[in-house]
């Protein structure tokens, strides 16, 4: 497999993490962003969007990080990570959906203007990162993980975001259940970081 | 099954139209968004995110569209609508992805802008838009469906608002095997509208 990757972007982060945890071997190949070589015909012809990452698995082409979450859990029958009934499937789409849209909008953007000075609405982004942080904090002061008794692929999805709060110049210090939840996800078997991410109390 | 609904919600109408493809009945309950009954304790202790729809199957409580739309695929072994291949399932979550994002920012805002006066930018939208119909523009022009050869849910996670660009006062002129492809979903067997929806050539 053949993961089109940036070092620094959060959403190809997300699915090397994944990797990892699954303990599966790959390739990286280094998108230069700062180039635009996401934009050129060669790599729009194998993501459309012109965005990172992609997987390359033989012809099997995936992109979006949501949707190459899904296809890693499926091709290695990572059943704990997507659990087949119904209602959790849904559960965990609920919180993918999440991560391609509030994660993306909110925490994703706001790192964007801070870190590479992209000209978007920081307030805007600000606002929806609040939002998202409410959210996981009421969620997360009952539940250990998003979704039922154990970690899953919604977890993966919508951590990397949130961990790299501080490049985005946000603090977790008023989400303490947020925290807990990054250190059980930082603390896991083959955990792997990247730049920028600062967890709580990693002990590892 | 009780659904929490809105008449003129594209993400409510995503689910109404899954529903009745599926030829399963439902209750609907209208929530009052005008009034702000999105955002009552009761109803954001189902829909922690205070929008709508929610689905509610006895004590299993869905919400996000996508999510119910995958709930519903699972819970009635659509295995058409949602194959289990991964492959299949990871093309059909990029567009769940695109749904929850692009379709979402894109025309869904530029119609709450028109249709309803929301504070949003409009240009911004619309620039979101055009992204997202030449994206489908130049898949569909080489496919009939967004994912294999057949309807899935990825189609009826996208479709709404695209089918709904009129409302937002845009014009899918250009945008021929958009059109061609709502046409092919507004004339399946056991189709539903809703209003502001203008089929291309609709020839039920």
């Amino acid at each position: 497999m053949k993961l089109y990757d940036l070092e620094l972007s959060g959403n190809c982060y997300k699915v090397r993490l994944f990797l990892n945890l699954l303990q599966q071997p790959f390739e990286k190949v280094t998108v230069n962003v700062l180039k635009g070589e996401h934009k050129s015909p060669e790599y729009l012809s194998i993501n459309p969007k012109g965005q990172i990452p992609t997987l390359a698995d033989g012809e099997c082409i995936i992109s979006d990080s949501q949707a190459i979450l899904v296809y890693l859990a499926e091709k290695f029958e990572a059943e704990s990570w997507y659990p087949k009934d119904a209602q959790t499937r849904a559960e965990i789409q609920f919180w993918l959906s999440t991560a391609a849209n509030e994660a993306g909008r909110g925490p994703a953007d706001a790192r964007l203007v801070k870190l590479f000075g992209a000209g978007l609405d920081y307030n805007q982004a600000r606002q929806k990162t609040d939002a998202l942080l409410n959210l996981l904090e009421q969620h997360l002061q009952g539940h250990d993980w998003l979704v039922g008794d154990a970690i899953t692929i919604a977890d993966i999805a919508v951590f990397p975001y949130v961990g790299l709060a501080g490049d985005a110049e946000i603090s977790l210090e008023p989400y303490p259940a947020v925290r807990a939840w990054l250190n059980r996800i930082t603390t896991q078997p083959n955990f792997i970081g990247m730049p920028g991410l600062h967890p709580a109390e990693q002990t590892v």
